[in-house]
């Protein structure tokens, strides 16, 4: 009866419903060794211990524990957070804020709703976090990516991309990084890269969104890094962290931390979005911070996923290193797969999910139309062990039976 | 070092903080008997039984109730949640869908987000809810301010607003109102005035947003009322509801209900604001309607609320029946108050404080410049009984005062 269509506001009519979402509706239903999704593995999560903190702080502390709270967050959690961001070498200044955040998703979108206007140019790694650049991309921002290889994102090809847009009269806002354990590449920036970011970002006068979900639990010691964050000597540093990995998805909490006058207006516009975060989650995350569960969850999983990284990493070395490269990641859930033929990893789909596998084809990473079409983001962090190396060997197959197919193999 | 103000977003431009917060900084580290807030009593909340769930929920179903969970809300807490409406004599259609929100003001930030674009005509209700005036500011909306009387708002100013815009060749998009229970003005509408309401929403095609925080603890049965929700045979309502006042505000619990056409783009907002409420606050809010946690909640709250809102309103009577007039709410946690003389509640507002009582200066809820100065929303809802009677004879005094300086007492 109602034609609802003309009611939709601009920014709703700029989103499309994500294809990777579309593509993943093929694996519903099958029993499939999916390495497609995120997700962490549950035997890290403290069960008993969140189920007796949230007992103890319902009861003790239900006055404020189930009571709005500040839009900022609660005040003795910041302070609890703040400590132990210090104690993992996140430097929080003095001229610095925290706000607390519905997982570090609702942080990027604040922070970017506070900065961001339709046409603003912002620089984002290729391939790139999908959520960052779905973000963005709502908000009408002008994305121009930045090289990703396999030390992350390069800075000769951000100071080449700068240099072209000041000769256009292009004024960027912002670079968007991953640069610890990226989320889809796998890779981690060395602290002389990390450097050199920096002194472009105060050359051309950008701010700098350092998303750092896993450098908690980084697992192998090959690359040597500092935080963003810790090295920005001029507050230009706007950082993004979630205990989605380190303690639970399910308590969805994160922040954003950085300059006062960044973070104030994150706060304003928190303060329209949702008024506050959960209080409860953020009363149960700041006790699970102080009897030590965070730090014991932390250490479970640098061993678990060590362990899946390690097997995921020799079943590729088995089954593809004739025809494929992929990066070797010092933490986080993901590997980043190239194969070295002509192959489409998106049209080859369909028939991975036929064979029982999946997997996220690259291409949806990239910013650059047509671009990525040869790789594959992989992740090993929900999959049981048993089933990594049988996943990986079916891909392969795959893959291989796509290459002959092709005539390039 | 870095100059921060060139980096903010057309949006963060159009903000100011709101300068109710400013005024009840002034409130902060006094002994004083506050009006202002909405909080709901604490006495109300079960602790006891949030614990009990919380600790169950933790250790049994922690696999799920830990992990991330889908964007629209955890399927099955949506079922419950969709029952428990039905029994409150919600209807939720065939076409209807819900997404489960970060409390109500997600909601309805989320629905705005996906509707409302700059410019965009919103009629509004005056006085109206702050919070859903900030944001629709905030989104760039021209507010068109719709009279509110005692029985909330008049359709036939309604009509009026709308045959005047039709004749400018303005077309609205949306009226926004909170018929049951009002926040700011108390009043409740009969059910006359929902029906002519929903004609005209037909008539010029417009949406209308039902927001009802209240309307499952009334405690009255003088005003007859049902959910404009209910009562739409056309689609085009979208209701908003909360777990703020039902349960607990601490577990940051909302929904927003309607045509799955509009629900699906906010669900796709969802996706980027923050990709999933809380799956922990789910799956306890969905054990508390299960085990009938919800509906003791709200048994309690009918009765404690209206002992308050029984004893303010006889301290208003027996104290400022000779210069002011008040609403008599049948539920929710306000009435609202209008001076007889000139008096500018405003300005009146440090004096009052420093007597030892706070309230919201009505003018805060009226879109229209300089008006509502005369107006004062009290909440009964979080003070103690005995003080009730205290705050509302300092406050009586006060005025009197203040009428008298005036020369108009």
């Amino acid at each position: 009866m109602v034609e609802y269509s003309k009611f939709f506001s601009e920014l709703t009519r700029r989103f499309r419903a994500s294809d990777v979402r579309e593509l993943l509706k093929m694996t519903e239903g099958r029993r499939i060794i999916s390495f497609a999704g995120g997700l962490p593995d549950p035997r890290v999560f403290p069960k008993t211990e969140i189920g007796e903190i949230a007992n103890m702080v319902a009861r003790e502390l239900g006055e404020k524990a189930l009571q709005y709270s500040p839009t900022p967050g609660v005040g003795e959690f910041r302070g609890v957070l703040k400590g132990f961001l210090e104690r993992s070498r996140v430097r929080i200044g003095e001229g610095d804020e925290i706000v607390v955040t519905s997982g570090s998703q609702e942080a990027l979108f604040l922070a970017s709703m506070a900065l961001v206007s339709p046409g603003d140019v912002v620089l984002i790694e290729e391939p790139g976090y999908l959520a960052a650049i779905n973000v963005f991309k709502a908000l009408g921002a002008r994305l121009v990516p930045v090289r990703v290889d396999d030390e992350g994102l390069d800075p000769e090809h951000l100071a080449e991309v700068l240099r072209m847009l000041d000769g256009e009269g292009v004024k960027p806002k912002l670079v968007y990084t991953n640069p610890t354990s990226n989320n889809p590449s796998g890779t981690t920036m060395p602290i002389d890269r990390r450097r050199e970011v920096l002194e472009l970002a105060s050359r051309y006068d950008l701010l700098v969104f350092e998303d750092d979900p896993y450098s908690f639990f980084t697992f192998d010691d090959s690359v040597r890094f500092e935080h963003l964050k810790t090295m920005d000597k001029e507050g230009r540093v706007v950082y993004f962290g979630t205990f989605s990995k380190i303690l639970t998805p399910g308590l969805r909490l994160g922040w954003v931390a950085g300059p006062s006058e960044i973070v104030s207006r994150v706060e304003l516009v928190k303060q329209i979005v949702d008024l506050h975060t959960s209080t409860l989650d953020q009363y149960i995350a700041m006790e699970a911070i102080r009897r030590g569960v965070v730090e014991r969850v932390i250490e479970k999983a640098k061993i678990l996923y060590r362990k899946k990284r390690d097997l995921m990493l020799s079943a590729l070395d088995e089954t593809m290193s004739d025809f494929a490269n992929w990066t070797r990641p010092i933490g986080g859930f993901f590997i980043f797969l190239r194969i070295s033929g002509g192959i489409d990893m998106r049209s080859l789909f369909p028939k991975a999910v036929e064979r029982g596998v999946a997997y996220v084809p690259g291409d949806a990473f990239y910013v650059t139309p047509g671009a990525g079409r040869n790789t594959a983001r992989l992740s090993y962090s929900f999959n049981r062990e048993e089933e990594i190396f049988e996943g990986v060997r079916l891909l392969s197959e795959v893959i291989k039976e796509g290459l002959a197919s092709s005539g390039k193999a």
